[in-house]
């Protein structure tokens, strides 16, 4: 008798007759003998219409009452389902974060989880019945209050309660059949993944994957979580997230997949002076913004000038924010000037194979050089390769690299529209 | 410094410009210096709607998790008026009816209030905010789950917490402008009631006077909370629900209003033997169903036959079941036959002056008879008579009474829809 976590999430639940077949799911899986603790999100456009309403009301929501509204989405989704259950015959019971022990930071909004102590989740399973908890939310012990995990928090919410149940898998259940070599919309020919581990994930979903947000792979890979993603809308084998042992003899393959992104920017220092400290004196001020900085290129600086150019990449929404504090500590640091590119695509191959295989990069630039797209920047870790184009030119990188890797599969994969929280 | 429980129901929190609207009155409250705690329907449809997702899942909606669903309307009501408050520069703080310490037992739906623990709003008063409160819902300490109150629920918690914060006053927020002497849509010529006493006040409610249920006022009497209906579309001064104390002198007039409720069948068992125990045995078999019996009357019998009718009224969604109940019982019991008529009206009239009046029977008999209606059943307490008439007599038999006993106002009422939770 293994016990599961499965975590559905808004297209999933989006109406009635949505509840009432992951029900049926659910049931079924309760049937062929497993403890199932179910984690859902708030049905559809709940959010967005939460969201929408408190924007009519004021347009300075407070965090702590905005986390109350907000709430109320999964407290209707998990009534539903827990309904839709029982009058399946089997019993169920749902839980509210803060029922169900999800203890977090009083941060609204964005709150990390500090604590889970799933008591009553415990009881209800010890009865024989099915837990269903709210994803999404918990509670601050210091402030009593009611707080909300962020983007992906209801992934976070299964993998903790996975975590603290000591659950033999959680599922991750949505729209698309897990996760694939690269994006099919944009690459038709790229298949499923059937096994990857948590360290190559954290590079796709880091990379712009947006099947499993970061946040949840990160504690699955630090509490030994195996996650498994799968479409809820057939009863396909997806995709399994797991957590070799050191030493554990995994086939590993030289490549998983190609992940891509569109939505950072790039900026330039022109015209650092080439002394030491100077770079930390810039980056210290990008941190002061708290913008995610994520690629870093410095030039090597010309011994005529003694001046660099130091090149980063940031998340297009933090752009403004950077270039402000950049410009206003423009005097005291030296640089000559900013420049600002939002025309930029990112290109990230990941593969814990290339560990022990030198070829890779050779590879990856020979094909990019060969489909004549040009590479602006390179960021590497042990298992990652990130590259930086033209946007215009990043579907058609992925696609070759995607078929100089032999990823490239013979079935056209069935392509679904995504969506988080 | 006073403190002031507002209770604002659906229609006055409907959209966001009403919880705007609502939000400025209650940071007016505030400004004059009154500490405030404020306790909120869901707005407008919200419960329906949520009613009819529940109906779409299952017509067995278990009533742990429609309780779980339904107090998701509350929260969002509740965030957004703390929300509109928080905009206009004064502190607010939400509170689900278990923060605010409504402790109940555990029947889901029609919890009753055991215990009020109003810890965290009487910390948000010291702190000078707002404290804003669910209506309707508590949480039962032994199970740990969340509940509901049923029909008036939101009145009954406001009251609730008056009682327990020994509030100065409880201000009910309605549609209207209070309690009127009769219904304005039946008498136009009906006027506001400034003053009325709590035992007063349950006999209208008991009648069939929508604006107060009869268990906030019941509550409110018990506790000798004073309760100020009024509306939230103006300034106006409502109707004082006040509680004299024994041998206080208040000036009692005659007659405070007439109400008049259609929503009751009458029943009547025909040809009961009249021997002692009968009517026990009767009134047994129907307590078994749990039915609100309301007026009994059982006519003299007569010497010839040794036999009796005893008739009484009940809701008409109580009709089926009793008639069941007495069908089935209907050998054991010896009666002749069962007759069931849904087309009565009845006509209540309240006052406490009555009491130490000995023609007010006589007065209300005659207008009747003048007016051609004839009664058919006459049910007396110390403060009120009812009497049961054909239903499409009842309006006009109202606007007599009202006439007769000189409540008739020059002004003509202004007339809104009434809602209820």
């Amino acid at each position: 008798m293994a016990l599961i976590v499965q975590k559905y999430g808004g297209s999933s639940v989006a109406d009635a007759e949505s509840i009432k077949r992951v029900a049926k799911r659910i049931v079924e899986t309760r049937k062929s003998g497993n403890d199932v603790v179910v984690v859902v999100s708030a049905m559809g456009d709940t959010t967005d219409e939460l969201l929408d309403l408190a924007s009519a009301v004021t347009p300075l929501a407070s965090g702590r009452e905005l986390d109350m509204l907000l709430t109320a989405g999964e407290r209707i989704s998990m009534a539903l389902l827990a309904m839709a259950i029982k009058s399946l015959g089997q019993d169920a019971r749902s839980y509210t974060g803060s029922q169900a022990g999800l203890v977090t930071d009083a941060k609204h909004g964005s709150a990390r989880i500090v604590d889970v102590a799933p008591k009553r989740v415990r009881e209800a399973l010890d009865a024989g019945a099915i837990a269903i908890v709210a994803g999404f939310q918990g509670f601050s012990r210091i402030t009593g209050d009611i707080t909300t995990l962020g983007r992906g928090g209801s992934d976070t919410t299964a993998v903790a309660l996975a975590a603290a149940l000591n659950a033999d898998v959680c599922e991750i259940y949505t729209d698309v059949d897990g996760v694939f070599t690269a994006d099919p919309r944009v690459v038709p020919a790229a298949h499923k993944i059937d096994t990857v581990t948590s360290e190559e994930m954290l590079e796709l979903a880091a990379a712009g994957a947006k099947v499993l947000y970061i946040r949840a792979v990160e504690y699955a890979r630090r509490h030994g979580v195996t996650l498994h993603v799968r479409s809820s809308f057939n009863n396909n084998e997806g995709t399994l997230v797991i957590n070799p042992k050191e030493g554990e003899n995994v086939e590993e393959p030289l490549i998983v997949g190609v992940a891509s992104d569109l939505s950072e920017a790039k900026v330039t220092v022109v015209g650092v002076p080439d002394v030491p400290g100077k770079a930390a004196q810039i980056f210290t001020i990008v941190a002061s913004t708290d913008a995610n900085i994520d690629m870093i290129v410095q030039n090597v600086s010309t011994a005529a000038t003694g001046l660099t150019d130091i090149s980063f990449t940031l998340p297009k929404s933090d752009g403004g924010k950077v270039l402000k504090a950049l410009e206003d500590a423009k005097s005291d640091s030296g640089f000559h000037s900013l420049q600002y590119d939002d025309q930029i695509g990112k290109l990230a191959l990941v593969g814990a194979g290339m560990r022990t295989n030198a070829g890779v990069s050779a590879k990856l630039f020979t094909a990019l050089y060969e489909a004549g797209i040009n590479i602006e920047m390179i960021s590497t870790s042990e298992i990652r390769i990130s590259v930086v184009t033209r946007a215009d030119t990043i579907n058609d990188a992925v696609r070759v690299v995607h078929t100089a890797f032999g990823l490239d599969s013979d079935e056209v994969a069935q392509v679904h529209g995504g969506t988080g929280r």
